[in-house]
C-alpha cells in the first residue's frame, strides 16, 4: 500500500506547531472500527497504538457504541459536573461489583476533571493532605502529565524544561532495574530516608507506574513493587500507583499491580476507563484517606455522564468474568513468540513487556523512528518511547484478532529488516 | 413541587467526600432537555446553571444532538490524540471562518488536554516559555482552575488550601472595581511596575477573566480592559484573557473581550465551546508566539473527535449570523429588569451583570445559599459564587425562552421574598 | 583639596568586580577617629556615611578602643561560639539594664551569625515556625539583606536577579506614603487578609524598617507603624522590626520603633551594636516565641566576644542616661535646617529624615551621583540610596561634633550648587 | 579536676533556648592561650575543638595579638566595607604571594559577609547566574551553612526543617564511601545527569567538602574529588569546594582540595582565614566567572579590617614556607596511632580522619555524647558531629604541642574506657 500525504492545509496554518502524532501519521483519519482506522482516501491502517492505551476495547466497541447512542437520543444527562445521576449511579454500582468487590478493595472513588493530569493532580493533593509533606518521590523515566503538578514528577527532561518554571518538590528514585540489577533494590531509596543526613525532604507519598509506558516500556517486577510497598508502609509514605496507562486490562488484570499482590493507598485511572476514548478518570483512595473537604478539589467536566455510560457497559462486556484477562495474556504469548524471531534476526534491539503492552528497543534511537516511518507507510500504526524515543512501542487494543496482531507483527518484522 | 430526597445510598457510601453540588441538589437526575433538567422521579427542574456554563445552547441541544449521533453511527475517528482527522478539518475551518475571520482575530490554534484547567496550564507555560520569567499576575477573586498551575493564580484561600504545597510565581493584584471606584485603576499594579524596588517580580503575563464567574460576577469595564492592555505592552507583558466561563457567547459577543475592543495575546476557551457539554478546549495565541516545539505540551484527550463535531454544528448553528449576540443582549434586559424589580424590594441585595451572567450579592452570605436551597424546593436550579458564597448566580442556557426566563424570575423572586 | 587616584592595582586585578563603594571614593584608607578618615597620602575625610550605619559613635571611639585592646591583652576569649564566657555575661547584663529593662521590653536575646543578614534568616525563620505559614510581607523598597532569606524580602530588582533562583514566599505591600497620601494606610494590605477570594497567602509575619535607610530613607510615620502593629495583632501576623540600620541611637530613641510606642514581636540589629565596627547581630524577640530547640539556628562567629566587650562598653558610655538621644535630636534640628536652606535654592529636590538619618532626593537620578562625586573631592564622604540611586543619604556618626556638622553641611551645599 | 557548675542565670533567663555549645560545657569561659581556655573559676580545659575549626593558630596567638593590637593603637580603619584600606591591600598581596601564586590558582578574592554562610550563598548565587540554572547538587550529610540558600544543600533534617519554608532546587547525591565501595563512583549521579528522562533538574553547581566535618568526619578519597571535577567537566557544571572548615591547612595544605590535585571552580573559606577567631570569609572563584555587577552581593561588614591584619600576619607567619603542612601531618600521625590503641580496645568504635581533623564513631551514639560529656569533666574539650551525633570529633589547634595533644589523647583514651 503506497499512501499519497495529503494537503494538511489548515492544520499547518491555523494548528499550533505543538502538535506531534500528526506529524509523524501524515494522514487525514475519518473512520474507525476495531484495531483498524480509514483515512479520508479510504486507505486503512491498522491499529499498535489504540490511543496511546485510550482505546483497549478497539475504536468504536460496537457493544459501547449501542450503549452511548442509546443514552444520547433518550436525553440522557451529558453534562452533570458532580451531580447524581442514574448513569453516574449505574456506573458507581458496576464498577463496585464487577471491579472492586472481586479484587476485596476498600477504594472510595473521585471523579477529578477527565484527563489523566487531573487525576495525577488530586493524588498528589490528597496525600501531601494527608501528611503534611510537600515532598513526592517519583522514579526516573516517569510520566504523569503535562499540568505542573504532574509535570513535577515527570522525568523527561524537554517536557520538563517547558514547565517556564523550575519543578520542584519532587524527587526521582531510580526504577526497577535502572542499573540492569547490580544495585540492590531501593538502596539509595532506603538509605536516604534512614539517614537524618541525608538531605532528602521526608515525602508524602511515592508515586510510580507499574510498567512505564512513555519512559519506554520498563517493567517493574512484582517482587519490586511488593518491596516498594513494604518501604511506603515502613517510611509513613503513602503508595500512588498511577494506572492510567497500564491499568484496565492493559497487563492482563483490571489493575496492573494486581498481579503483585499489592494495594496502593491511591490509584489514578484514566485513558480506557470509558471504554470507548471519551474522556474519564478516576481517582481511587482507601477510605481513611477521604478527608476532603466538599469541592476542595473540582473541574467542569469531571461528570461526563456519556463515558459514564460506555464505562459501565465496558465493564459489563469484559469484565464480568476472566476472559478478557485470560485473552490478553495468550496474546501477549503471541507477541512475545514474535518479538522473540524478530530479536533473534536482529542483534540490535532488545524487548520487554507484559500483557499487550511491548517495547522493542533499539540501540540507535534513529533506527527506532525509521521503524515506525516504514511501519506508517505499510499501513500499520507504531510509534516511539522513551527518553530518547529508542523503545518501539506496541500496545494493542486488548479486543484484537490473532490474525491482525499477527498481521501486525509480520508488517514489523518487515520494517525491522528493511530498516537495517 | 415538594421533592422528595432520593435515597443517595452509592454516591455516599462509594463517591468521596469532595462531591458537592450534588449536596445542594439533592436529585438523581435522569434526562434534560434545554433549559430543564428531569430527575429519575419525574420531577422537572429550570437549569439557571447550565453546567456552569458549559450549557450556553441548552441541554442536548438537537441540532447538535443529530450531528453527534450520525458521527458514532458512521464509526467517525471517537479517540484521535493530536492526528489529523475529518471531524477537526471541518472544527478549524469553522472556527476559522465564523469566529476568527470575521473578528479579524489573527490566533493559532491549540488543543490542550480538553478541560480548562489544561487550557490555562498550556496559557501559563508559553507565556512563561515566550518571556523567560517566572511571575504572573492574577487579579483578585479570579478563578483558573484547580491543577497546581492554574490553582497558583487563582483567589480562593479554601481551594488554594488544597494545593498542599505553598502556591508562588503568582501575584494577585486588585480587579476592576475592588475598592469601589476610590482608587485610581491599576494605581499599586503600574507603580509596582515601575519602582525598581518595589519587590516584584516582573511578570511574564496577566492572567483575567472579563467578568469573574466563581468570585461573584464581578464585571469589569471595558475601559478597564483597555487600560489592562496597554499597561501589558507598555510593561511587556502578555495579556492572557480566560474566556472559558464568559467566552461562547455568554456575555453577547462570541468572546466576552470584544465589547472592549482588546486583542489578548492569549486567550482559553473550554466549557461551551463543544456547545454539547462534552469535554473540550482550545489555547488561542498570536502566531508569533506559537514558539511551542512539537509534543512539548500534550494530553491524551486533546483530539475528543465528537466535541469537535458538536462545536462545528454549534457555530455554524448559532454564530454564521449575529442573531444570538442579540438575542443574549435582550435576555439580558429582561434579568436585568426583573433583578431591579426585586433588589427594590430586598434592600440588603445587590445585582450586577452583562448578557446572561448575573449576580445578586447579598448583605447575609447565609441569605444567598437560603435562596439557592428555596429554589432547588421549586424546581429552580441556582448556585452561589463569591469568596463567601454570598452570590446568587444566574447562568441560565443562552437559547432559553423568554417564558422560562420570565418563570425562573419569578420564582427567584419568590425565594426573595420566603427567605427574608 | 585635590585628591590624586591612587594606584589601585591589586584591588583590580585580584578583588573581584563585585566590589562598589570603593569605586566611588577611589582612595586607600587607612586611619580613621571619630568622623574623620585619612588616607595612605595623609588626604582627610569627613564621614557622612559611618559604615553604613555601623559607626555611630565614630571610628575607633576611645572609650570602646580602651575596652577592646584591655581585652585583646589580657587573652579574653575571642572566639566562643556560643559558649558561656565573661564578656557575654557582661555584655547581656548591661544589655538588661541598660536597654530593656528602661524600656520595659520583655525580649529574649539570641545571637545570630555576626551580620545582619544572618538576624534577618533567624527573624524570618523563627516566625515561621512559630506561625506554622510560609508567606511574610516585606515592603516596597525594603532592603533586609542579601542571603536568599532576606533577599526574598527585598525590594532591589538588580539585587533580586543577583539571586539566580525566582525568589518566593514574598509579597509586597506599599510603604508609608508610597502614594503620596492619596490612597488610605494599609488599604490594599487589610483587604487581601480579609477577602478569602484575594489570593494571598496568610503570611506568618510583616517584617518592616521604622526608616528604609537602602530604600531612600523613606521615613514610616507613627501612627503608621501604630496601625501596622494593630494589623498584624488582629490578623495573628508577627510583626518583625529590621533596626539593624536605624537601630542603636540613628533615630533618637536606641530603637527607632520607641518613637511609635509599639513592641514589635520580633526585632533585629546588626550594624553599630558592637559600636566599633566589629561584626556582632542580635535578634530579640518576646518570650513566648522562644520555640527554638538547641542548635536550631547557629553560625561559627556568633560568639564574637571582643564585640561583645566593645557593645557592653557602648551601652555603659552613651545609653546609661538620655544624652545621645537628646544631642541626636538636636544634631538633626541642625540637619534638617541646613537642608531647608539648601532645598530653599534648589528646586528639584526635597529632603527628609529623622534623628541623624537623612536623606536629599533629586528629581534626576544623576544629579544626586554627582553631588557624592563632587563631595569626595571636596573630602566628604556621602552615598546614594533609593531605587535609582537618587537620595543623597546623609548618615554622620551620633556623635559628630556641631562644627564639623557645619562643615559636611557647608561642603553638601556647595556640592549641590556646583553640580547645578 | 572537679568542676563545679557555676550559676549561668542571665544565659538561662534572658539568652534564647537555640544556645546549644553552652549546655555541654557548663562553664563560663573568661580567657585562653594556644590550646587552652581558663574558666571564670580558674579551670583550665584544653581544646579539642578549636571553635569548630576557626583557631587553628590556637586561641590568641601571640604573633596575630601583635598586630592585632599595633593595628587597633594606630587607629587603624575598623570598619571598612568595600572600600580599598592600607589592610586590605596587605592582605590581597599576602594572599597572592603566600597562598595563590605559590599554588598556580587563577581565583579573584570576593569578600562576602564575615560568615561561612554568607560566602556560601555568594558562592551558590554566583553559580546559578553563570550557569543561567537554579539547582544545585549537594552530598549526604553536607553542611554548608544556616541562612536559606546554603541550609538548602545542607543535609542535616533537625536543621533543614528550621528554614518554616520547603527546600528547594537542591539535590542530594551519595558522598564518597556511602555505600561503603559496594557501588560504583558516582553511579547514580552519572546516569541521572545522561539520562534524558531521569527527572533531574540540570545541576548549575556542585557543592563539596572534601571532609565533611558536621557529617560525621566523612574523608573524600583524593580519587573521588578527581572523578567529580571530571564528572563537573564533562556536564557543564561548576565544581565548589566549601573549604571553610578543611582550608586553612586543616587537613596538611592550605587548601583541602590540594592533595587531590584538583582546582574548583569555586572555593569558599572563612573560619580560621583571620587566624584568630574573627569574623571574615572569602570566596574565590576563576577569573572567567567574575561576572558580578558592582554591589550585586554585598554586606556589611565584608570589610573587617582588624582580621585582614590577623589574617596577613597569619599567612606570613605560617604558611611562608611548608612547615606547618609538614607538622600537621607529623601531628596527624600522633592522633592516628592514638586512636588505633584505643578502637583496639573498643571494639564498637571506629576511626577515620586526615591531617588533624579525626572522628571516632560509636555504634551507640550515645556513648559518642557520654565521652565527651566525661571528657568536660576531665577539663578536655571535645564535641560530637554526624546526623545522630555519633560521632567524637578530634580538631585541636594546628599549633597545639605534642605533649598537649598527647595530654588530650590520653584523656580521649580514659574518657572511652570510662564510658564503656
Amino acid at each position: 500500500m503506497t499512501i499519497t500525504p495529503p494537503a494538511l492545509s489548515v492544520f499547518e496554518t491555523l494548528e499550533s506547531e505543538v502538535r506531534s502524532y500528526c506529524r509523524g501519521w501524515p494522514a487525514v483519519f475519518d473512520r474507525a472500527q476495531g484495531a483498524r482506522l480509514t483515512d479520508e482516501d479510504g486507505h486503512s491502517y491498522l491499529d499498535f497504538f489504540a490511543g496511546a492505551g485510550s482505546l483497549n476495547y478497539g475504536h468504536n466497541n460496537p457493544v459501547l457504541k449501542r450503549a452511548l447512542i442509546d443514552y444520547i437520543e433518550r436525553d440522557g444527562i451529558t453534562h452533570g459536573l458532580d451531580m447524581a445521576t442514574t448513569a453516574k449511579r449505574a456506573f458507581l454500582e458496576t464498577f463496585q461489583n464487577v471491579i472492586l468487590r472481586p479484587r476485596d478493595l476498600p477504594y472510595k472513588v473521585m471523579f477529578p476533571g477527565p484527563t489523566g493530569t487531573n487525576a495525577v493532580e488530586s493524588a498528589l493533593k490528597l496525600a501531601r493532605k494527608v501528611k503534611g509533606r510537600e515532598s513526592v518521590v517519583s522514579f526516573t523515566n516517569a510520566f504523569h502529565g503535562m499540568s505542573l503538578g504532574s509535570l513535577a514528577v515527570t522525568g523527561n527532561a524537554f517536557k520538563r524544561a517547558g514547565a517556564g518554571i523550575p519543578l520542584v518538590h519532587g524527587t526521582p528514585m531510580p526504577f526497577d532495574n535502572y542499573f540492569d540489577g547490580t544495585v540492590p533494590d531501593f538502596l539509595w531509596f532506603e538509605r536516604l530516608l534512614e539517614d537524618q543526613g541525608s538531605g532528602l525532604n521526608k515525602p508524602a507519598a511515592v508515586i510510580v507506574e507499574t510498567v512505564q509506558g512513555e519512559g519506554g516500556i520498563n517493567v517493574a517486577r512484582a517482587e519490586w513493587l511488593r518491596a516498594l510497598q513494604e518501604l511506603c508502609e515502613r517510611q509513613d509514605m503513602l503508595l500512588i500507583v498511577d494506572d492510567i496507562q497500564m491499568g484496565c486490562g492493559r497487563t492482563g488484570g483490571f489493575f496492573s499491580f494486581e498481579e503483585a499482590g499489592i494495594v496502593p493507598d491511591i490509584v489514578t485511572l484514566s485513558k480506557s476507563i470509558s471504554g470507548y476514548g471519551l474522556p474519564m478518570s478516576l481517582c481511587l483512595f482507601k477510605p481513611e484517606l477521604d478527608i476532603w473537604e466538599p469541592g476542595e478539589h473540582n473541574g467542569t467536566f469531571r461528570g461526563n455522564n456519556p463515558a459514564f455510560v460506555t464505562a459501565a457497559a465496558a465493564l459489563d462486556a469484559y469484565w464480568a468474568d476472566g476472559r478478557v484477562e485470560q485473552q490478553t495474556k495468550e496474546r501477549g504469548l503471541q507477541v512475545e513468540q514474535a518479538l522473540l524471531a524478530i530479536c533473534a534476526e536482529e542483534p540490535t534491539a532488545q524487548f520487554r513487556g507484559r500483557g499487550l503492552v511491548w517495547g522493542m528497543e533499539f540501540e540507535d534511537p534513529a533506527r527506532a523512528s525509521a521503524v515506525c516511518a516504514r511501519a506508517f507507510e505499510l499501513g500499520l500504526l507504531l510509534e516511539t518511547s522513551g527518553p530518547q524515543s529508542e523503545v518501539v512501542k506496541l500496545l494493542p487494543p486488548l479486543t484484537i484478532t490473532t490474525e491482525e496482531l499477527d498481521e501486525g507483527l509480520r508488517t514489523l518484522a518487515r520494517c525491522v529488516r528493511e530498516t537495517a
